[in-house]
């Protein structure tokens, strides 16, 4: 890790007027001095982490905060989607109240996707709003969910139904701790970056494809321009549709139907990029029924997918129970369910689909 | 009431760029059609009111939306400050995620405040926001809480600490509601009307000393105007100022001690507005030992919350206790208290004190 430690990093601002922000993304960038000027300033800092993430890289981030703020708290939530409840982002607001924050005091969320998506609501809630901080470490936090101001809880009903909109100050990505990540966390990291080529970027896809051996061995420069294009790309579209009234769904490609295996499943037994892998398969399959792209772009998917150490057949919950996940989508509209499909390669679209279509492709992606 | 239905309603405008949004204030407004015409479209509409409220008017209200949604749902919470809790607040999504409703779906709070304060918070977090129309049927949420998007719940350690500024899309202040209201209720809310003098208007408490018979007589077209000129007064400071990041906190006159008397107290034992008028008196002897306001200054405030039947004398939880609970108020910057204080009748300012004369100030409030 050495090595990488002083290799460039590169900045991507994302565009929302008052809320804009940059993504820094490098190695080593969690001990640079730099990575860390120009923050809010307060008294406090609140590091949010969680019991596998924080052991690794807890202390060094406070030992970087300590500088700008002459308090660096920490809490250590549980690991794993089924944690990312009410109940623990309760305690995090017992922490700041229990210690007085005010509210200048600044967040970190230092973890992958479950920890940026409630540190971030927490962050949204609390005297109805403080700063915070993203420091995704995980490949998925880094491309997808660490960018663009998504946060929530899951509600036993469904995933991500209690949240809000709140943009992060900075995001950093700092690649050296992809070497830590578990084998499966990095290839449910891999589902998200592949899900950029379909629905914007097939020159990103020829890319990935190529390239996946090496990103499957973490070499860093090809990670870095993995996680350097999906954030552009997530960028671009962010910028134009904060709120998601429109373009902004096509970043859900592969998430109605991956949702519903999440939910079906009870959150937290598959990894959301497993999910959301096996979900872009069937919405792929869906595209096809509807004439929208061929059968060799379904298998080139599947393919990639595969190559990608990531499950290809969903699970056998019957259709009926997906369809009944999916109706409660964000998307869904006066009970009809939105699905992001592809309209033609690098280029997605929105719209609805006949449930017995649906069910046909659900019963036969998930043969064994 | 049938005589003040055909009263003319006012209609002042929150000017807050694409966020703006009108508050419609008049007798009998719940059954003019006119009230509900424009409102965001949607399949559901969903009334959040509780066990007092509700029977008195939420068929009303129902009747009123039918012809604009297809489904008209009702919840039903419990009545009450010590009900304003995260536990309350996750029946309203129970019941959304329940039924299915889709992020168009148009939330209604009917009833005070914390009704208000609760859908708001709600209506910000379902699906990351949904639309949201304040009905309120109190005084006091007709002339504050139901204006200016702050929305919160309490939490054990602190009144509002988790909630968002989140706007609603209309503000129906139906002045027939209030003759329903218990007469605690209707002092209580005065304390929020007067508290528009102090800072603000010193003509308006004047206005409010000569008219106090007929407002607590409940004389329509006094209620008319003092709703209508706190809302004014409120519009103006909340479109200088939306996230409270400086003038706003002067609409927390009397909150900070009021504060610590309801937390003090638990939540609940007095009335919102009762600890707020307590809290004013508290204020503005502080202002007056600071030297700000002369001591006739005090004794007219005392006087006029004295005769809207609001308690004069703060309950003896001991200055510790009170200091305590204020170095949590959201005002407070790096555990230093910051008061809302009156610089000059009709002029507040924000600053800080010594802890000994706050003491001294709260024991003297406390006194029998």
């Amino acid at each position: 890790m050495t090595a990488t430690a002083t290799s460039s990093a590169a900045r991507i601002e994302i565009e929302l007027g008052e809320r804009s922000y940059p993504i820094l993304i490098g190695a080593g960038l969690i001990d640079q001095a730099s990575t860390w000027e120009g923050l809010p300033r307060a008294s406090t800092a609140l590091i949010v982490t969680n019991e596998v993430v924080g052991p690794l890289y807890a202390e060094r981030v406070k030992r970087a905060l300590q500088p700008h703020y002459a308090r660096v708290l920490t809490v250590v939530l549980p690991d794993g989607e089924s944690h990312k409840t009410w109940e623990t982002l309760n305690r995090i607001f017992d922490v700041l109240l229990g210690e007085a924050c005010d509210r200048k005091t600044v967040l970190f969320a230092l973890g992958g996707g479950v920890i940026g998506d409630m540190t971030g609501f927490a962050a949204a809630c609390y005297m109805r709003g403080v700063p915070f901080v993203q420091v995704p470490t995980t490949l998925l936090s880094q491309v997808d969910s660490s960018v663009g101001g998504k946060t929530a809880v899951n509600h036993p009903m469904g995933k991500n139904m209690i949240g809000a909109f709140y943009q992060p100050v900075r995001v950093v990505c700092d690649l050296d701790t992809l070497q830590t990540l578990p084998a499966r966390e990095l290839s449910a990291g891999l589902a998200e970056v592949i899900k950029y080529g379909p629905i914007h970027d097939m020159a990103f896809l020829d890319w990935i494809e190529a390239q996946l051996p090496a990103l499957m061995a973490r070499d860093v420069t090809a990670l870095s321009w993995a996680v350097q294009r999906s954030c552009e790309i997530k960028a671009e579209v962010v910028g134009q549709d904060e709120r998601e009234s429109g373009l902004r769904a096509i970043l859900n490609f592969g998430h109605t139907f991956g949702h519903a295996i999440e939910a079906g499943l009870g959150f937290g037994v598959w990894l959301h990029g497993e999910a959301v892998g096996c979900g872009m398969l069937m919405a792929a399959r869906l595209s096809q029924r509807l004439g929208h792209v061929d059968q060799a772009f379904v298998d080139r998917l599947a393919t990639l997918v595969g190559r990608a150490g990531l499950p290809l057949v969903g699970p056998a919950l019957g259709a009926s129970s997906y369809l009944e996940h999916m109706r409660v989508d964000k998307k869904a509209q006066n009970g009809d369910i939105r699905f992001v499909l592809i309209q033609q390669p690098g280029q997605a679209v929105v719209q609805g689909a006949p449930d017995a279509l649906v069910a046909e492709v659900i019963e036969q992606s998930c043969r064994a």
